[in-house]
């Protein structure tokens, strides 16, 4: 268990950096917690491949964007050299032209590998964060009576 | 790398197993793949804790419609007792009332653990597998653009 331990602290810690990282717009400290060849999943979209590809969305988004990365570390587990984490996560990203905030939530399960050095990188990750569908189909919904109501000529 | 590649082979075996089973409404079978303390993780609900909880979800959706599940793998690793997948999965549900059949896509990021026995079961499973949603964002597009022509007395 101790070395158990010490590998599974290693990757809370890495969470921790990354968060606070992204929210200082320190985007080299990030990149060094990714492996080269690490692949980014989410709803919605193709897998993106590859630290650079990373970099360089980040990067994007810090030129319009503050970002408020937060979560919530719900379970860290290792085995050998491989290792996954469960988090809760927020994501807040304020328009800097002044446009509203969108707070994006949802659970992400992302997978380390040991590297030679000893040090823990992401190599694989699950990104469940969304803005709320629930809230977009009200949204249809609403609009589809607003336009019964009012009716063809109505 | 022998013992890893056997490794590697049995979890790949269980997702095939897994959507075989799925399409034949063999929920026993199911349940033979997954820990009794699994978490399923997706976007837009909570975490679903627990290989009971996933038993009655897939024995309810199959009480109304069929399933056929399937999937291609993308990649899988094992270090120790720790393995993970990654595919690409196809869900069509088709509701037995002859109303039409949904089609969800998407990744999934799915981990397994090997148990006393030397068989693997999923622990933790990441299912982005989604409707789209640029179909629905369109939607709301359009409905909007809809009620600007009609506009107020329009």
């Amino acid at each position: 268990m101790g070395q158990e331990t010490a590998d599974e602290t290693a990757i809370r810690k890495i969470v921790e950096i990354w968060h606070r990282a992204t929210t200082e717009c320190d985007v080299a400290t990030v990149l060094r917690l990714i492996a080269e060849d690490a692949v980014f999943l989410a709803p919605e979209r193709p897998p993106m491949r590859g630290r650079v590809s990373f970099a360089q969305r980040l990067t994007d988004a810090l030129k319009t964007h503050t970002i408020r990365s937060s979560g919530e570390v719900r379970e860290v587990k290792v085995s050998g050299d491989l290792g996954y984490c469960w988090a809760d996560l927020m994501v807040i990203a304020t328009p800097l032209d002044g446009s509203p905030a969108k707070v994006q939530k949802g659970p992400a399960l992302s997978i380390f590998r040991k590297d030679l050095s000893g040090a823990w990188v992401l190599i694989r990750d699950a990104n469940m964060v969304v803005v709320d569908a629930a809230e977009l189909e009200l949204k249809v919904d609403n609009l589809e009576r607003e336009l019964m109501a009012d009716g063809p000529g109505g």
